[in-house]
């Protein structure tokens, strides 16, 4: 069996992480030394997935403080890396505990210890998520006899720290034996499912397929797939959830051929200051990525729309409670429609 | 005001076909000369669009004719072009009639005359055709007061003679001063909407927007979108539609968001001898057009997946009819679920 993915490692004050905008072409590291670097890195998505963001960002606070004992580099440190990405709630997760634990030390080599503690316990937290994950949803999947399991973008190893978060229960089901097939949309712009999710799931020897993304609701109407299982980047307290663009499209598939939709979160992911999905704050990136794609393995694109056509570039949507069978988390399982449940995680993850 | 687009000329015994694949890189016109020629580029999608691929073929058979007299040229040029895409509906109707009329004559001159003449009926009725759905289509949205358009794929004049289908209403609608914007989704894997769309929308001065095809149904369910109007590859005689990957997809947001979602199509791509969308025979093309994206004006591809990834081609999807709102044909607008309706078209189209 091949090595273990493990996309971001601190180590000797440096934090390496792969550049996932050159994979599947280039197995390329990152040497990031300071909070800029791991924001830069963030916002060309070199590093990507909200758990991973989360991690990332965290140790993004540590390394600014490391590298300057001053008394401003921790709130540099904050208004860089908050910065970056907009919806991803792990990112103002992280970079909000990592700043209380080294606030509570003076300026020094003191209070950049406890930034780095505060860093590895997140990302020990979430490799731990990962793999209470990947129980709960292998036995979820398990239990609804669920063999061909559609995915979008990329919730595996390369999102989230461990076996990632929709991809942890699918390696899990494969290790059980019950896996048929992977089915992963290609996602545009920036083909995350073609690009890392086939990556990760070649390297894990499972049986998979590559679609675009508007052949999912076509397979999944004529009974090619058993159930939708997706990664999330914030799920509001009522159970709306936004992921990768192009999400919504496949619960509503779902639901008219009556197949299980499945997301997988850690709770951080939670965020129980948004009511519902229509708080949350869509990002709009660079119209540039719709308007282009890959044309090297150095990461040069080509454009493929007329010069002067505009292009829009939402980069997530939501999906309504309503359309979502269960939320698997490291907690166990709830059906977003069951609010004393979700009442019960939002309580735990108040408490984290 | 720019010249209207014409995508195929018949010219001094040659068809000269737009090389599709080349847009919007570079118009480069291609001379076919006989069944074969056009049969190659109807598989390769240089010429594409039900509409334009029923009357290339139609001139095909004419080519292959006036090429060679002898006894066998009907047959072979019969058997050659239906073999070249197997989901349109107009391919095979144009092939047999322009078939049936030279078929009237013994070979020679005189079977090539009336097949060319037949090729060059077909071409004018669907001339014709878009005429009167762009007057039926414009009418039906300004009813609806739609403003703001999502189309999918490429249907306009280089899908079918004339000023196209879907897109014919569009420029109508522009004409009136009543559109606001059409939002076209980029259409992977052979990028039709982002390559050929905007560049007619351009050519046309029509305000427009690309986005990738899985931003389409969150920006449905965020209110900015008044109607979905497209275009179709076959009609079964309960009113599903068989039409470009990703269309479902875009009608299930619709229905949810309910707005209208609204199909043009001239009666010729009604197929009465297919009752529902379950018998229509769904092409999977190439794998490696999902696996690859253009990477050079040339036509030179890229490969965005890992080498060794299985990928899934099909190319079409069907929408079933209770999703659709409005049909717009030649003879006027009908409501897939008014069967009296749709059997009056139905009679009318057995009468051609």
């Amino acid at each position: 069996m091949a090595q273990p993915l493990q996309a971001l490692r601190h180590d000797g004050g440096i934090l390496w992480a792969l550049d996932q905008t050159l994979l599947p072409w280039q197995e390329r590291w990152l040497k990031l030394r300071d909070a800029q670097g791991v924001a830069d890195a963030l916002k060309r998505l070199s590093i990507r997935g909200a758990p991973l963001i989360g991690v990332a960002s965290g140790y993004g606070v540590a390394l600014e403080l490391a590298r300057d004992h001053g008394p401003d580099s921790l709130q540099r440190a904050h208004d860089t890396l908050i910065a970056a990405r907009p919806t991803a709630v792990n990112l103002a997760y992280a970079v909000k505990r990592v700043a209380e634990a080294a606030a509570a030390h003076p300026p020094g080599p003191g209070r950049a210890g406890a930034a780095l503690d505060e860093a590895r316990a997140i990302e020990h937290q979430e490799i731990a998520a990962s793999a209470a994950i990947a129980a709960h949803g292998a036995d979820l999947l398990s239990e609804l006899r669920v063999r061909r399991i559609l995915t979008h973008c990329n919730a595996g190893a390369l999102a989230a720290p461990g076996r990632g978060t929709a991809l942890a229960p699918i390696a899990e089901l494969h290790a059980r034996g019950e896996l048929e097939l992977v089915l992963a949309t290609e996602t545009r712009p920036l083909l995350q499912g073609a690009r890392l999710t086939a990556y990760e799931l070649g390297r894990l020897g499972i049986e998979h397929a590559v679609i675009v993304d508007g052949a999912a609701a076509g397979l999944i109407a004529r009974g090619e797939v058993d159930a939708v299982l997706v990664g999330c980047d914030r799920v509001a307290a009522n159970g709306d959830v936004a992921n990768k663009v192009g999400t919504y499209g496949h619960a509503l598939a779902a639901s008219a051929a009556r197949i299980p939709f499945v997301v997988a979160g850690p709770c951080s992911t939670i965020d129980p200051e948004t009511s519902s999905g229509a708080e949350i704050v869509i990002e709009h990136r660079d119209p540039w990525e719709v308007a282009t794609v890959p044309s090297e393995s150095s990461g040069a694109r080509f454009r493929i729309a007329p010069d002067d056509t505009r292009c829009l570039n939402p980069a997530f949507d939501v999906t309504p409670a309503e359309l979502i069978t269960a939320f698997v988390t490291e907690r166990g399982v709830a059906c977003p429609v069951d609010h004393e449940r979700i009442a019960g995680l939002l309580h735990a993850a108040a408490l984290r």
